[in-house]
């Protein structure tokens, strides 16, 4: 009989930033922690967003013993749609998390199909043979919690997303005794949450937004905008708190602000004043210093609300000066250009604008480098698995492991797909399992793999040309002078001329090739167009016989 | 007879970062003060390079009386070829971006033409009507100068990039004396670098990376590999200090960075003694532990070096464990992608690798908060005009020039293209002239245009999908089923059912249509497509008629 281990095997969050998602294996059964998708970068054009490949489950779907959310943000629970068509285990969640998959999971009607558990901080399911205890972590959402996976390979801390708030907005600092718990009884090994791994120092409190927010509103002559995460309900207290003290009405822009802010509030993780809240349109039609609208758009989406005031194309209203912006938020890398772009655009049209860079209007949600480190002489892990980042952070973080004093053979950096086997005396890289980037674009074809990603990165680069050769089925000779039609290579105009000499050249080289004409035919093109721009667009050559 | 004013029209730079070049005007004369490029950004796929728009030059071409460049980084030497092309006037620089200038100009054959004369900090041209004064300024690279602008409406201050370094690299800090010595004459304008101005404090002095190469240099245990910019000369000098301190020899990889050593070297920018300097061949037959080697590619471009090294197709050595890799540089904003990509990847194959992020190992070259706010103590102008920085950067230092009781209306924020007239008593804003993004792209045909630029954006969205339609001409009716070909929008498997249906409604359409067959086919298609796959790739429909 062979030795019964716990297994790790990563499909999501680790050398990438986004769709998070762990399963973890003993004997038979497995146990899912987390469902996020992932935005795409500038190598992923027309990609709507990137989900976990759940290729290695499939066949394993009856052995899942549930699935655990750990918290509402989309990283965590993007993916949960996807997931649910496949998986039918049990999700397991805490209530302002669950708010959070039922709104998603009815928007694409699959509320009915999806089996939710309401769990509690500091209570412990059992899921299969894991044994799970929720720990209360806090993290820029509330009720964000950590994982105590006691399995009989033994116990496993799982953080998600933490950080060490001493002041958290609501209050409810993250759970040091259990951590402390689980010391006095033996972890075998830590998952920790490593995004910050760069950032010495602490993360600062989410208080200290509050006294951003007080110096913007005693200073705001005019309407106040502040953008931020649909998701982000803690700065929707904050806004509140901060409207009531300076006497302004709030409003919400934005479907998935005021499904989030409704929901959130009616399971009560929001202490607002009914007085308090507008309506967009009445908030339109006060004197524009008694405003507060809060909306999504942080990160710079062109099609977002605060995307479309800074073009203009706003369908409610426009952004005039005396108006001041708030980007309540940090730019998701590879998001900074979005961002910038922007914030230039609201200035240029007249708006004030602040943001993170010039003022503290937003704080980190993960915990820096001390508060990293206080984390593991808590714990006090035999093994450490860093999770949540790229590479370079995963790195980071086995830096600080190792400073701390951990053997550099009891850390592990594994990327997704890189399964792990947790012995009781040693750490090792087990077989690989598929994790292909699933690419969601359009809702009707599901997913777009790397060849179609390829074909529209080159398409970008320098635009295509095509040939079009019509033949008489019969002589075989060409029935018309090649026609040939482009895109993103040149403008028509310089064109002419170097494409009539393109039909010059392929007309005559049709007439000799013996070979494999198309392939001819294309290479001559684009040796031809290269000589002359310098340029390399696509060539493609299309034959009809008639 | 009009007021003889003192009009600057910025052609580059403002608004945006790079492609820095401001002319000055007064009656008929014109000074160009720097002849920058920029880089782009995700919007500008296939694009080189971004240069000044000088259309509104063109004309006044034999009015220019001369060509200032402050010092020898691209964003303000980058465009001199495609200048020198058009304008005849004599250039004015220091030794050091002379040398750098002559390198470039000498690529592009153009080394004769270009009327070059050499300055030295300190002294004083006349230019036309203007009497430039050159003054060192401290930067990330030798031999900067910032002018004083002595015109018959007033003396203007223009600082190029600058920072005041209290102990920089070549112990040569930036002018105080003749900054404070400007004032004392009285100051119409300043015209200041905002690069850093969303940036508290004092920029660190280059000596700082001093420190963290000896760290780098006395940890590592095999070779180092140090990737900078090409131009920066002080850069070289401290790796050769420390390559001298810790007994290893320097190498240096890749033309640029070959060329601009020799040069720098040559004119007596370099104290470096010959024993030091071995070629990549010798470097990499040394033992790992007695090797240097500087290179191109800190900004992660897929081209460089570096670039090449992170993805194992650099031709003449590979990254290997032990490898210490030293990324000596910030990213250019809209580059994370890639400088963290690169990261990662030089990570994945095994390499430590530090950068900015982590370690010490670079500064940045411009003024931060505090030095902005004593060079505006110490010159005391009376119009403050914010330069190089995209509108945000100004608006945060026009806002620093409030602070400091500089008034609000004698303070001008503008962008490319927007001229500002200087009047004794007031600032404001004058014409417009054209400032079209030049993008340069291939050498053949010179420039791409928007359309194209927004063809190539539409393509890489959702790729294309291509009908050909063959007619006879005399019945009018299709000789074949229609042809699709398509590229980056769903793979052929995917979409033989789709492209099916397609043929036969589009078949049905032809035999039906009496109004504009192409566009009504087009619809068609694009309405079908969409309502399938939720994509919107282009459609393009292609008639001949045989």
């Amino acid at each position: 009989m062979t030795e019964q281990v716990l297994r790790i095997i990563p499909l999501g969050g680790l050398g990438e930033v986004g769709r998070n998602m762990m399963v973890y294996q003993y004997g038979d059964a497995y146990l899912v922690v987390d469902a996020g998708l992932m935005f795409p970068d500038s190598s992923m054009p027309g990609v709507d967003y990137i989900i976990p490949d759940i290729q290695f489950l499939l066949d394993k779907v009856d052995r899942i013993a549930g699935i655990i959310i750990t918290h509402g943000h989309e990283d965590h629970i993007g993916a949960i749609q996807h997931i649910v068509e496949e998986i039918p285990a049990p999700i397991y969640a805490t209530p302002l998390t669950r708010g959070l998959l039922e709104v998603k999971l009815a928007r694409s009607g699959l509320l009915s199909k999806a089996r939710l558990n309401t769990v509690q901080a500091g209570e412990t399911v059992q899921v299969g043979p894991f044994q799970v205890e929720f720990f209360h972590v806090c993290h820029s959402i509330p009720d964000g919690v950590g994982l105590g996976i006691q399995t009989p390979a033994g116990l496993i801390v799982h953080t998600g997303d933490y950080k060490f708030d001493q002041t958290p907005v609501d209050n409810w600092p993250t759970d040091y005794a259990r951590l402390a718990d689980f010391s006095q009884r033996g972890v075998l090994a830590l998952l920790a949450d490593s995004t910050n791994s760069e950032r010495p120092g602490w993360t600062p409190s989410e208080r200290v937004v509050d006294q951003a927010l007080t110096q913007v509103f005693s200073q705001a002559k005019g309407r106040i905008i502040l953008a931020s995460f649909a998701s982000l309900i803690s700065r929707m207290q904050q806004v509140a708190n901060a409207a009531a003290q300076f006497k302004r009405k709030l409003a919400f822009a934005g479907t998935s602000m005021v499904d989030n802010f409704k929901m959130a509030r009616k399971l009560g993780y929001l202490d607002i004043d009914d007085q308090l809240i507008v309506n967009l349109d009445q908030a339109l039609n006060l004197p524009d210093e008694q405003v507060v609208i809060m909306c999504t758009g942080s990160q710079g989406e062109p099609s977002s609300i605060l995307g479309r005031l800074s073009t203009g194309t706003y369908r409610q209203f426009d952004i005039q000066p005396g108006d001041t912006v708030v980007l309540s938020s940090h730019p998701i890398p590879g998001n900074e250009e979005n961002v910038y772009n922007t914030i230039n655009r609201l200035f240029g049209r007249g708006a004030d604008v602040l943001y993170e860079a010039i003022a503290p209007v937003h704080v980190s949600g993960h915990a820096s480098q001390e508060e990293m480190k206080l984390l593991i002489n808590l714990v006090r892990p035999r093994f450490l698995i860093p999770i949540h980042g790229e590479l370079r952070h995963l790195k980071q973080h086995a830096r600080l492991g190792q400073q701390m004093g951990i053997p550099a053979e009891n850390i592990l950096v594994a990327e997704n797909g890189q399964s792990i086997i947790l012995h009781q005396d040693k750490i090792e890289l087990g077989e690989r399992v598929p994790t292909a980037n699933i690419f969601v674009d359009g809702s009707g074809v599901g997913t777009v793999d790397h060849d179609i990603m390829r074909q529209r990165e080159l398409l970008a680069q320098d635009g295509f040309v095509l040939i079009s050769l019509v033949f008489d089925k019969y002589s075989g000779s060409l029935v018309q002078t090649p026609n040939i039609f482009s895109q993103g290579f040149i403008l028509n105009g310089e064109a002419s001329e170097i494409f009539d000499e393109v039909r010059r050249r392929v007309t005559e080289k049709v007439s000799r090739s013996n070979g494999n004409m198309q392939k001819d035919v294309e290479q001559l093109v684009r040796n031809y167009l290269y000589e002359q721009t310098r340029r390399s667009p696509r060539v493609f050559v299309q034959v009809a016989r008639v």
